[in-house]
């Protein structure tokens, strides 16, 4: 491959000056960068690149925070649930809490701030019926005997949970706590723009401030052991304070409750199906977050700079994909990449002139120590975002960690050579035109575009038991030939007519949470127009417990669209004859029994529905016509290449355009074709690290045999 | 074994004359019967023995059902849900029925008692806005595009569904249909208690009428293939007609609604939550029901006959264990035993003379055939109705079918002869004596008595994969030396005392269902009393999900009692660290994994519960302190003498009462042992059937070794 130059970023440190030059050199590098834990060297000021620096909005200031104690960020914690057993129950709050990190808010008004509910009764408590003693920390409630009580309050974050994460995780000793100051707040805000000026001043080789982020971390809680308690990567629990909620009430023109924020202890996580002022809370959030960031890139620019974004740590009320971040004036957006979807959750955001994405794996000592193997991350972290890049590429890619512990593996260093000289290649080939899209598909949720690509993501793309199955469905379409939407059911009923060009619509997850939409399937006019859909040729794609929901005699409430429904105890007097398994030719690639991931229990197929796959008298896999339309049934599907081709020939056959398979079609499911038609290229690429062959489908539908080495992309004129 | 005489039924027909005296003696038998296919044999009336004779209150007499075809039997139905796609949309009625069995009831009014239901919103449709067209079967609705509709209707039972299924299932050709005529309307009611006495005069050498049942067949429905479409036994939408819903609503004091009987298509199937509505109509059937039993019942003993209700067929509205059976004036109940909850679903009945088991295997050529091996089926019957028996024993057993059959199996009557034999020695040893019992437990759901033994039963003993794991704790409890309760959350909200000398609670099955409780334990009062009863001291043990309802921040509403609580996607920002198993004085018998059924998926423990099995990040069985009582979680658990026992340390653990383990107590848990105090004995008993050693404890807990026969009973003085 020819080496080229251009794209990349890497991090350096004071101990590594050399090193960095000669990888600047090797690897193409562009830009270079510090990192938290680093120091720029003063040697590479002059170097021929982009330097980057790492801007800390709302700590590393501990002299500011401890003068301005009041506008300490604050955030909404409720302790478990404990029970009466008596007339009086005393609740210490700082239980299950590790103690420097939070503190909790009695300087406000408690009375007004805080909440005891009865969650027996779902309650507030009065609060002449409970007193807090600062002394204990404990909270005092008269109660009913053998009700459940918990207390939601403010507390101050004494301890930015990251530095702390940071600084658990490698043992740092002797380490000042952070404090998180809440730059929403006058005296902070003022401060704030005075301290960026100063900053750019102090740093004037800087080109490009890196915000890490801006104002509000995402909910992350610690525990008396200092594990993780509560992680939340899309929770606004930490951006709060009473100073901002008075605003809030009078914005939305209702009082506040702590509750709103709370929600019973869920915290408004993303399963959750959002209330009203949930929603109402985000707006405001995004509209005044706005406001503030906006300030700052002003301040940037006005200096000569450019502002990027971290999408990461104090993200919360960014929201890059919806309308106010446009409005930002932000020059990029940098995250991490952890795979498809997460690249195409900073690729696929706009109103930036770049974005970047910083690969796996980071150069920290739990990968890079005696015995570790760097090089086959790194090779999993690229073919994975690479499917992605494909599709809708980033305008760069980076690394990050100590950049001495990687030099010390040099097959790393040649692997990621060639990773950045193959990235610039693509980007090349790519930029600017719009991939081949097979079919228009659309995720449909209560989260819409505001959660486009993050469906199912709980701690960024880390695992969960109860989410992989669902995640998978997301993973797939992050680097498949669809153009790719996420529409909510207020987008539906605001206009129905959302549905007329999209062809196949996915519903994914399980029933009753938000993305599913539970409660959303009793509205008739989403029942309507998805039905309407579907029944005018549409395709519909459910996963889990598409559409679930106990109602008006349905638990799916689509159930006569998906032809099957599920068994919940209420229909066992129901005779069930239908369960012989169909040959089919959405199955037709599968090499041998399907993987569902968890799947699911209990699912059976109506009259007429053909039953693909059912194991032990449970059906995982069904397909169903409904007037033009049709639809497919899945328990689960969890990402690989073979799922991958399986949702792929569903989403063909659900609309009816199985002649259309050979097309832009790689026989072999871990080679795939992706075409640019209107700059005249295509490519073939081997996601896997064993070499491939395959029979190649071109657009017109003519063939020919390839061989692929392990990881190969391949580029050919059209 | 002394060869002992009585408390046996045996079947007869004409061609079995000396075959029948000749079972007589061997058996012990001292009644006979006829059965439905077969005739009492002349020569037999003046046999020493009682005569037991089938009698049909509802059928078996067509003229007076075609002279009367008003007052045939009737049944509410409700159409599968069809789609409109426009505005208007026809629905065949009979689609998915089967013909001959069922016409729809359009002589009444149908604008009255037929209702069509919007199903997407839950509302019903004006009368005007649909119509029936009698000649092609079809009701046409005025629609709202794509809402689904369902029409609710009534029909006459135009061939009772159990001649229906004999005919079926026995092939039998040219046979007339018998139509179900509804005794509780005016003209067939003064009509039966002529045509009652009737039956006696014509039958003098009858000593027993054996009612077949009374009233109101338990639904079930056919298809168009006559295969069973719909069946719940404790169904009550067959037991309707104009007529009585009249009653009922001048009673009510509300207006009546098809839907009331209909439930959205479920039926009010004993896993839902029991609307007000349907407990209203369920109490007004038993009183009504009662009236007229109680009218034959005298009849028949003004005839010096006895009376004796079969447990099946028509036995809808007499309620067993409910206050009004009590008034019916019967003097016996016969049921078929399927395994030990059916059998105690008879033995338990109080307010008759005596009770009768009919054991399996019927004589019927499914069994009796060359090759076929009624021995073995014989052993796993009275085997599994031993247990119970044991516990509360029935007077009397039986058998049916085919005597003919039975004969042509020598061993097969060589193993009867040694069960009735059996049956009088233990029934000799245990009648009126009260068996020791270690605790006395309650199992909770809404119900209570009134589907005591039957919770979990959707067509009496059969299999469902979704009821075995719950159907499991029942059977255990059958033959179990506690004494047994089953209460109803309405119980505990009338009188919270009722749990005052309770020692263990259970509640058993999934989550939104009458056997869990569902909103229930959204009640304070209920909490409350469950919570107390724990905490001073109470074991409560949850199976499946028990108290599961999604409401205050919990699933499993009573998490903190059971120490563990179900991932539904919102929680999973929580971290759950208590995963490892602990050894425990629970599991101290098991040979191996424990066979939970189907399990549950998600559950995890809170802090300080103890988890003592978890499969793959799953909890399937935890135990957790509250107060001073003590809860156990069971993800599900299916009957077996492993698992039996596994519940028994449960029972024992929760009550602190450990140390009690070795009192009347076997170490092999395939041997029971069954104390009968106040009588001076007890029994160790082999539930298996292959021999087994084992150290047996009496009360005084001195221990012995015994060595046992397979099946073998074996009685000792105290």
């Amino acid at each position: 491959m020819e080496h080229t130059k251009g794209r990349v970023t890497i991090p350096t440190d004071i101990d590594v000056i050399p090193e960095t030059l000669t990888l600047m050199e090797r690897w193409g590098a562009d830009a270079v960068r510090d990192c938290d834990g680093t120091d720029f060297p003063k040697e590479l000021r002059e170097v021929d690149a982009k330097i980057y620096s790492t801007y800390y909005t709302t700590r590393k200031d501990n002299a500011w925070a401890m003068a301005n104690p009041d506008e300490i960020q604050q955030m909404y914690v409720m302790t478990p649930f404990y029970t009466a057993t008596g007339r009086s129950l005393k609740i210490h709050l700082m239980k299950g809490l590790y103690p420097d990190m939070l503190t909790p808010n009695s300087r406000d008004d408690i009375k007004r701030w805080w909440e005891v509910t009865d969650r027996t009764t779902g309650e507030v408590v009065s609060t002449d019926k409970w007193s807090y003693d600062e002394k204990d920390g404990d909270v005092t409630v008269q109660t009913e005997p053998f009700h459940d009580y918990t207390v939601s309050f403010l507390a101050y974050i004494m301890w930015d949970p990251v530095h702390m994460y940071n600084a658990v995780t490698n043992s740092w000793e002797n380490v000042e706590h952070q404090i998180t100051f809440d730059v929403r707040q006058p005296k902070t805000h003022a401060y704030t723009m005075k301290r960026l000026r100063k900053f750019i001043e102090e740093h004037p080789y800087v080109n490009v401030l890196r915000f890490t982020t801006f104002f509000h971390q995402f909910t992350l809680i610690f525990d008396e052991l200092a594990r993780e308690k509560y992680v939340d990567w899309y929770g606004y629990s930490a951006s709060v304070s009473p100073y901002i909620l008075e605003q809030f009430e009078r914005e939305a023109g209702y009082p506040f409750r702590p509750e709103y924020i709370i929600d019973q202890g869920y915290y408004n996580n993303n399963y959750r199906i959002p209330t009203k002022e949930f929603r109402d809370f985000q707006a405001f959030q995004r509209r005044e977050v706005a406001k503030i960031v906006r300030e700052m890139v002003d301040i940037t620019h006005e200096c000569g700079r450019e502002a990027m974004m971290f999408l990461g740590d104090h993200w919360i009320g960014t929201e890059p994909f919806m309308d106010e971040f446009k409005t930002l004036g932000l020059d990029a957006v940098v995250g991490s990449v952890g795979n498809g979807a997460t690249l195409r959750l900073i690729s696929d955001i706009q109103g930036v002139k770049y974005t970047e994405g910083r690969l796996l794996p980071y150069f920290f000592p739990d990968t890079f120590h005696e015995g570790g193997n760097p090089v086959k991350l790194a090779k999993e972290g690229w073919v994975t975002a690479r499917r992605a890049i494909l599709r809708k590429p980033v305008d760069r890619i980076g690394y990050g960690g100590y950049l001495k512990l990687a030099t010390q593996f040099p097959d790393f260093v040649d692997y990621v050579e060639s990773v950045c000289d193959e990235f610039r290649e693509l980007y090349k080939n790519i930029k600017g035109t719009t991939p081949y899209c097979i079919k228009t598909v659309a995720v449909l949720n209560c989260w819409g575009r505001m959660r486009a690509w993050g469906n199912h993501m709980v701690h960024h793309a880390i695992y969960h038991k109860q989410n992989y199955s669902y995640a998978g469905v997301i993973e797939a379409l992050s680097g498949a030939p669809f153009d790719v939407r996420f529409i909510s059911f207020e987008d539906i009923k605001e206009d129905p007519s959302v549905l007329k060009d999209i062809d196949v619509l996915l519903n994914v997850g399980d029933a009753d949470t938000a993305y599913t939409g539970g409660e959303w399937w009793c509205d008739p006019v989403i029942v309507q127009a998805v039905k309407e859909f579907v029944h005018q040729g549409g395709g519909l794609i459910g996963v889990g417990e598409p559409t679930g929901h106990q109602a008006n005699g349905r638990f799916i409430q689509l159930a006569n669209v998906f032809g099957v429904e599920e068994e919940r105890g209420f229909t066992l007097g129901y005779d069930k004859y239908n369960w012989e398994e169909h040959s089919h030719f959405i199955l037709e690639d599968c090499t041998g029994p399907v993987d569902f991931g968890e799947g699911k229990k209990n699912i059976f197929a109506l009259e007429g529905a053909a039953v693909l796959v059912q194991r032990d008298q449970e059906v995982q896999m069904a397909v169903n016509d409904f007037g033009r339309g049709r639809a497919v049934y899945l328990s689960g599907l969890p990402y690989s290449f073979e799922n991958n081709r399986l949702l792929y020939r569903s989403i063909l056959w659900s609309t009816h355009d199985e002649e259309n398979l050979y097309k832009w079609f790689s026989s072999n499911f871990n080679v795939e074709v992706h075409a640019y038609v209107d700059s005249g290229k295509y490519c073939v690429v081997n996601n896997t690290y064993e070499p491939q062959s395959t029979t190649i489908y071109t657009g017109d539908k003519n063939s020919f045999q390839l061989d692929l080495e392990a990881n190969e992309i391949r580029w050919y004129e059209i």
